[in-house]
């Protein structure tokens, strides 16, 4: 039990649930503007995670603590900033508190930004054969299975069951699936060669799977054709306008326009879908309010639930539906960093003017800065505004403004040299299978 | 089921089990020397480990692909080499076949070098509580433990509770306790300096227990009173000839000259015994022949277990007592990194010697340049032969010399970048806890 601030005293507390883009970009603009405020952010882990890069964890050519970054010393010099490592659990708005696992914290105002999952469409059986990716931990389960499989196809003599384990299935033709599905075919067409002496991985089969009828749908349309062309290249099959409709140890099962199709394959990677922190639904309903898609949290054009000014949710766990002028079909703002950390700056704004008596802010408005999307070596789609570029010159700008984003200078060297070395070399120096007992067997079972 | 070459035809087969500084050195030996031989390289994981600097991963400075070596790209370029990921289960040495989990392989020669693990002295019911630092896994076990008891220790609201959560208590006084005992404190006293805002990790307690009456004792006297002063100016309680009787949730309870104390800790860090890798034993019943002292395999002075000259025995799991003129205590080679690839540069020469139909070389003699152990920042003891160097000067041998062996150029470059880094700001970046479920509470229970 932590002990409780009377809610009379100054100064002003502000609690942070989540410490991603918005809820560090919130904290940090509440820093850089107001200088009474004091802040208590809140998470399950002692790292803020780069999920753009997580892929690259995945895929074994970073490592985890390049696109980590440890919550403490971001503040260490703000002594107003107090960092717990705890859990979420509830909220009781009327005496404005929020339950821990550890005890409860008084806030005067709350940020809500604990993200989303991916999920599995009502069916969760599927996630033990298709993991997914969000966490670190996630990352290093799919990064052992990939290489784990290409190891037992080296084992295998049933010709069949080489050919299922050197099938990859990837979920989701989103930019984590396109990303996956680039990197495999790399891998297996090139890091690999010569490695092994009785199967071949550059023979593996890599099928990318996708309800829509194409790639990056939050692209524009040339994006998507091109983005198919350079997968087709790369020797990925996809599969687009296709519903998965069951995925189980043997592989996956998909419906397309002639049918049912069977996908025998030992690795199933699921980018498909996400959903909202459950923590949105537990805020929803200490509010009475009902969810909004997804298990999102309907916020106001200032990012507040309405009838509650002082409670905020950011980022992917808000449903932030932008001005019906400019937006008649009523989509809400994409679940992405940019919007993530645009929201961040602006509730700094919100609640330092009301915090100064000053009138607050115009509405939030999200600038779309542009999207990006690394398909393979040298292929990148990157979109700004109109200006749409691709191939080479896009990749470069991919790399550059991945680089530029990480939050760390020493990070920013390491992933270049790694960058560098693996392009030099199509080594994966971080291909490690790792996190399984060592004393059960390591193999997928034939 | 491996396909099974016949036993008659050429080239000859040598299967090594076990992919450290033995087994690897071996191979390459194998490769330089002879052109004719067929290597299998059997290993349960798919990459080498540099164990030197487990300390550093487990302490969140290193991440665990700076010091693991994926072992196929290793061999790439050597066709006739193949890689098994896979785990040996048992020996026929009549039919001369290794069993794996996947399959048998035959073998001509065999060399078996599978090393040795962290134990507890008939307490295995200790490791829950003490988690030792042998694999990877247990690296990132280890840097969990520690950073999340700071974190608890942040929480806590009982003094008492906060105090057993800032006591780290490292058992055993060889290399990898010292240097984790070192490491802690740095932690504790420089790194989090400023970051808590509840507890205060510099008042930690870290108590060092060492069995005997010295630390190090594989040094000389005067470095292991070098190393007890460096660690106490470090703020390291060091507990000499005190033997440790208990292990629990609680702590540890301990058995000094003036009788029983109980050292209240969350924290318990295992650097204190070592035992063969269960693989000696299956050997040597196959063989039936006794075990050596710590599950290790008597091997003669040729490396190779007596009267089976076709299967050698290397490093930690090897009992190899060398002649008794330079050596009348009978003591056997230690369990360290020189002994192992010395080993394995010996055995190829043996191996290939009989091929070509020449002498076998003279028996193996252990050629000891130096032992080192860093104690702290700039602080490191070191001796070849005569010659003891201490402090700065010893600490940058320390560090020269482990940069050099890393194995790949790539991880030298990223290790010192990092070791700068690091040195310049005090900060650990791979200070991550992971490895939990994000689901559960990740907190020590109060």
């Amino acid at each position: 039990m932590i002990a409780m601030k009377p809610l009379t005293s100054a100064p002003h507390q502000v609690v942070i649930i989540g410490g991603g883009f918005a809820g560090i970009q919130a904290a940090r603009s509440l820093l850089d503007s107001d200088h009474s405020v004091e802040i208590v952010l809140v998470d399950r882990r002692n790292f803020t995670l780069f999920q753009p890069l997580l892929y690259q964890v995945a895929t074994g050519l970073l490592s985890p603590a390049d696109i980590a970054t440890p919550l403490r010393p971001l503040f260490r010099d703000h002594p107003r900033v107090r960092v717990i490592l705890d859990e979420a659990i509830g909220f009781d708005p009327f005496k404005r508190q929020v339950f821990l696992r550890h005890g409860d914290v008084p806030y005067d105002t709350l940020i809500v930004a604990t993200g989303s999952r991916h999920h599995y469409f009502n069916h969760p059986e599927w996630e033990v054969h298709a993991p997914g990716l969000k966490t670190l931990e996630d990352a290093e389960i799919m990064r052992t299975r990939i290489f784990t499989a290409m190891e037992s196809a080296e084992l295998a003599t049933d010709e069949t069951q080489r050919r299922r384990l050197l099938t990859f299935v990837i979920a989701g033709g989103g930019a984590t699936g396109v990303e996956l599905a680039g990197t495999v075919a790399e891998i297996t067409r090139h890091t690999t060669v010569r490695e092994f002496r009785r199967c071949d991985p550059s023979l593996a089969r890599i099928v990318l799977i996708e309800l829509h009828d194409r790639l990056l749908s939050g692209f524009s349309v040339d994006s998507s054709t091109e983005t198919l062309r350079a997968l087709g290249s790369l020797g990925v099959e996809v599969m687009l306008s296709t519903r998965i409709s069951d995925v189980s140890a043997e592989g996956v099962t998909v419906v397309t326009a002639t049918g049912p199709i069977s996908i025998p394959s030992a690795t199933v990677l699921w980018a498909a879908g996400v959903v909202a922190s459950p923590l949105g639904s537990l805020l929803a309903t200490s509010l009475n309010r009902p969810l909004a898609r997804g298990g999102r949290v309907s916020v106001g054009d200032d990012c507040a639930i309405p009838g509650h000014p002082n409670i905020f949710v950011l980022g992917d766990l808000a449903e932030f539906i932008p001005d019906q002028l400019d937006n008649p079909e009523n989509r809400p703002l994409p679940g992405v960093a940019q919007v993530a950390l645009q929201q961040g700056v602006y509730v700094g704004q919100v609640i330092t003017n009301r915090l100064r008596g000053d009138a607050p802010p115009p509405p939030f408005i999200y600038k779309d800065r542009g999207s990006m999307a690394a398909i393979g070596r040298r292929l990148a789609v990157a979109e700004i505004g109109a200006f749409h570029l691709r191939g080479r010159l896009a990749w470069l700008a991919w790399l550059a403004l991945h680089l530029i984003k990480l939050m760390q200078v020493q990070s920013r060297i390491l992933v270049l040299v790694q960058w560098v070395w693996s392009y030099a070399t199509w080594n994966r120096r971080a291909r490690l299978i790792t996190g399984q007992d060592p004393d059960q067997p390591l193999l997928i079972s034939e």
